[in-house]
Parts: structure tokens; sequence; C-alpha cells
């Protein structure tokens, strides 16, 4: 049975997260897999990159941690929501290090820090994201008002976040930069990560001990300007439902949006938004037959696509089983996608649905 | 623990069913359930409809067919997607009806139909989608010289879909009216059904046997211009990390692209594109926190949103555990939370995310 399909290339994975840390001058390149490792798949994606030497993984949620944990054993997990209450007892005991980002957070962990020998810590600064983290005049206030804290949260990895990283003239990297190292002098001796995809490409000044790359790990350049120097990671195949030639001029979809001429072929493939292709594609979408590039016609709907694929000979067509919307070819790369859809590719990843069956290639 | 939460209202589900089927002056009201019922949950909303007396559902693919029977023995299940090569004798085997959707899938079903007698299909005609289905010439075509296809398919049903139906006003609508009854004219006796949601609403020319809402169960406007009248059906509540008083005035989230000032309160709460909230809702989205609205500030981010909750009183904040998304309020309603990614209400809801915990109340 023909069933749309998403082939994880690991090997490609492996090699982008190689590639990265060769490119790293600090002490260790860790790989952040959270949200499923961006839609590719934790477990299988976590699993390979240990065997290749990773030793540090970052994730978002405690639940996911916990994922992890449940097949790796002897990994550093690294979870960047922090610890929530009543999550405590589940990091201590896992050996799972919450990323704690407030004084609210610091202060729900120094207990377990004093209970739990082995119970570590991250501390995440903010220096310009001004999402999580503790800000500059909260951090030195706290440091001379509480000297103790960091030792007793046993704080291991002081770390902050790029703003704008894969912009690599943006002023904002400078001054997180700059923010950064005042911040974290406060604290010396404690290892720091800046870094993630697009701060590996900012240069040697902004590495420090620890890089955590995610989005290059699976394709995604990580820089806006220079050519991308990742491998293409997901392959996304969506099987044909039907191929008809039009008996007339006529409108194809919903919203009547696409016209296509008399004789026209219109090949109708069994995935839509609700599988993650997204709605903004309507109109603007390509996908491949073989080597031949067909435009996507009308709107993207819950569960199939149209293709124009009047361009191609029938006997091409005769033996079509798939199109494929999403892997190593012009007009379909990840950020490709992702440009004709308005978006990242990180969401292109991330929200291939449940219904598209997972394959792993090594 | 705090998690995201989606809590589905069944009953908001069963209460809009009965308002469609009232509305409708055909035979039967059947539900769309496909696409994990918008989202929704299958299982749990198809057998609170079935409880509430609906018998007919309808979903895309074979696989979706095949859950729904594990669950409800006794009801019909038709599948969009027809029938592919390799599916027949499963669809035999639990009494699935196909939707056939071309001639060749006409040819696969006819042996089908020949060795179980209790084999049904339906027939897709094309009157204007130019997805699937048989185009006119081609249906008469095919009875002139097979007059016994429909007979020895145990064709029980004819059925097409409407494009522009939620467009009151749209020609597509009468022109293809007007296309299925003289299609079906050519095969008299055959119940038909031609309406979706919109379509009921289109009135009674419009509804022939059979109707097979889907979107407006689930809240969703059936039509574009006057009041909503369909009961609000998914709250998405998402838990708050961190709430935090700038210290100074700041860029918020990925690119910079917003500006708070000194003293801004900013929440962070755990959900992000990656959970199905699009990131075109980025610095346009607005959450409640109880009935207070508060602005989505910056970029969605994978996991986390960023709201500026500068406008609430302290101890509002300080008993806040959650921020919801969408639920029955201006501007988070499916439809509001739509216009403001510009896209519809069905890829909000099919696009939540597996971190979200889904609950239902009855």
């Amino acid at each position: 049975m023909l069933t749309p399909t998403l082939t994880v290339d690991l090997a490609a994975i492996v090699a982008n997260w190689q590639s990265l840390r060769a490119r790293f001058s600090g002490d260790e390149c860790a790989a952040v897999v959270k949200a499923d490792a961006y839609g590719m798949g934790m477990v299988p994606v976590a699993t390979a990159l240990a065997n290749a030497g990773c030793h540090t993984f970052f994730v978002a949620t405690a639940e996911e941690a916990l994922a992890l944990r449940a097949v790796l054993a002897d990994v550093r997990i690294l979870v960047l929501h922090g610890v929530q209450e009543g999550e405590e007892f589940a990091f201590a005991a896992h050996c799972i290090i919450p990323i704690l980002n407030s004084r609210e957070q610091l202060e729900r962990w120094r207990p377990i820090a004093r209970e739990h020998p082995h119970a570590v810590s991250a501390l995440h600064l903010d220096t310009g994201m001004g999402r999580l983290g503790l800000q500059a005049d909260e951090f030195a206030q706290l440091l001379t008002r509480d000297p103790q804290v960091l030792h007793e949260c046993r704080v291991g990895l002081l770390m902050s976040h790029l703003a704008c990283a894969p912009d690599t003239d943006h002023p904002m990297n400078g001054a997180q930069l700059q923010q950064f190292r005042n911040m974290t002098e406060l604290a010396p001796n404690i290892p720091r990560s800046l870094c993630n995809s697009g701060g590996i490409f900012l240069g040697a000044p902004y590495h420090f001990n620890l890089a955590r790359p995610g989005c290059s790990l699976f394709g995604i350049a990580p820089q806006a300007s220079p050519e991308n120097p990742m491998q293409q990671v997901a392959t996304w195949r969506a099987p044909l439902l039907q191929i008809r030639t039009l008996e007339a001029a006529q409108t194809i979809g919903y919203g009547a949006t696409a016209n296509a001429p008399k004789g026209a072929r219109i090949a109708t493939v069994a995935t839509g938004y609700a599988d993650g292709y997204l709605r903004h594609l309507s109109n603007k979408g390509v996908g491949y037959i073989g080597d031949t590039k067909v435009p996507l016609i009308g709107r993207v709907t819950m569960d199939m696509l149209c293709f124009d694929v009047s361009g191609l000979p029938q006997t091409m067509l005769d033996n079509a089983e798939y199109i494929t919307l999403l892997g190593d070819h012009d007009g379909i790369r990840v950020d490709d996608v992702a440009n004709a859809a308005d978006t990242i590719g990180y969401e292109i990843l991330t929200r291939i649905g449940a219904r598209v069956k997972r394959e792993y290639r090594d």
C-alpha cells in the first residue's frame, strides 16, 4: 500500500553534526533535539548522534527529557523550559539538568541540589531575547545578595540565546556577545554556551565552551546569505491518488483560485495541511515526479494537493507512484519550501503530521 | 504539573451536529471525522456523535477507517480517498465503503463487489473542484459503454463536493448544483450527497439525501458573512513559564521584531509553532488571562510564545497559571485565530500538536 512517507537521512544528520563540530572552536558540540528532533524523530536521531559521539542533548520539556532518558542512559540532557513546579524529583531521579530561567526556578532547585549530590543545573541569562533567563541587573544583584546561589544550585553551565544569529551583520549579535561576556564575568570558571547553529558561523569569539546547534543538523541553512553548507535530511513523498485529463477548461480546488485549460492533466496526491503541508503554499508549492518539477495548482486542502502535470509525458505518469514534496531538489529544499510559505524551515519540519509514515536511512 | 492542554467540548460537537441536522431537509446527516476529527480526536468525537444518533462517518484514508471501525462496529464508514491498490480486501473485510474517484477505482472495486455480497461503494462526481471524481462526459460515456458498472460496483451513493460553499453568492455554487443534477439524472434512484457544512446553509435545493458536515461540527463558521451559529469546541491553554519585568527597554524575540519599554511585563508560555501555533501569528496573536486579553509580542518560536501582560495587575499575574490561546472569547475563536494567521480555521484545528494534552468534556 502506498502511503505518505517522510524519509529521514540519519547519516546526513550525523554528517551535519560532525561538520558543525569541526567548525566549532570550543570544547564540545551538543545537539538540540526538542520538538521530536524538529519533527525528524527524537529517539532515532539522538541515538544516531550518540553513536557518533555526541554526549549532550537539549530538549524543551521535562516530558521530552524523560522520553530521551529512557533510551539513552549515559548522555547529558538539558531542559530549556527549566524545572516547573512538581517536576523537581523527576529531574533529580533521572539526572536531567534543568536550565533555570528565573530566580524562582533557582529557589525551586536549591533544595533539590542540596539533597541530591548528582543534581546539577544550568542557568539561562537573557542578553536580548527577552524571553527567558535572568536579566543583567537582576543577575548582578542576585550574586551580591546571595553569593552562594550558583554553587548551591550546582550551576554547571551559563547560557544565553542569540536572537539574530542567521543575520551575520545584525548589530544584536555583537551587543548580545558583549552582554554575555559582561554577565558571565561575574561568575568566572563556569563553562559557557552562546551558540546555536547560526552562532557557530559568527566566529570564534561567539563560541565559548559548548555549542548547541539544532536547525542545521536537519539541513536548514545556518546563515541567511551564503550557500547552504548543510546536507538535506528530509524527503517527503505523497502517493498519487489519481491523474486526470480535463474534459474542459475549469477551475481547480476551493475558492476556484486557479484555472486549468482543457486537456490539462491534474494529479491529486494524498497529503494536505492536516499533514503539515502549509496552506500558505496554495498556488505556490512545487513537487517533483522523478527529476521533473511540477507546480502545485489551487489551494492546499486538508488531505489533498493538486499538481499540474501537463508537462510530463504520459509514459512517465503511467509509472509514477509518488510526488516528492520536500527533498534535495531546487525548489523543494527545506528553506525553499519555507520561503514559498513565508515562514522558516523549522516550521516546515516540525509540523509534518502523524499520518506521514517515518522511514530512517543510515 | 502544568502542561499545554486542548480541552474538547464533546457536548458542543454534538449540539453543533444536532443543529446542522435540524437545518438539513434531506434524509440523513453524517459527520466528517477525517484528520483525527479535524485535530479534535477521532475516537472520542465519533463515539460521542454515534451515541447521539449519527450513523455515517466520512474519513480520508483507509487507515483512519480501520481505526474508527475498531471502536464503532455498527456505523457506516466512507473513505474519501477511495480504495488504493492493495487496500481492497481490508475494505471488504471491515465493511468500509470506498468513495470511488476514477474509472480505475471502479475497476478495482468491481471484483470485490462481486465476491463480497456486503461490499458497497460510493462514487465521486467532479462538478467543479477538479480534484477527484468522474467528469461529466467521462461519466456519461461510461454509463453508455458499461451500463452495469454502478450496479456491479454496488454504488449506493453519488456524491460531489462544493468548491465555494461558504461564499453564498459565488456563481460556482449554482453551476455545481446544476452539474450535479445533470450528472446524477443519468443514474436515478441512487441516493445523493452534495452538502458540506456550508452547503447545508445554501438551502434545500442543495440538500439531496445525505449531508456530510465537517468543519462546523468543530465550531468553524459555515458561511463567510453572517454571525457564526456554531458553538466553540476547542479551548487551548498553555502554561506560563515565567513572567518578568524588563529592567530596560529592549527588543523581544528572534529577529528583534518587537520593542518593549522599561518596566513592561513579559509572560512566556510553553507553546510554539511546533505545537501548531502558526508562526504567521507572530506579533498578531492574542491570548487571555482570565477574561483579560493580552497581545502576543515578538515572533512565535518553536516552543515558546511571549505576551505583553503589562496591562494586568500584579495580583492577577501572581495567580495566573495559564494563558488561553484558543477558546470562546473575542479574538481567539477559531476563525479569529485563522484570520490573524491568514489561513482558515481548519488549519488551526488540524495542526495542534502531540505535546498538547487532550482533555474531553461531555
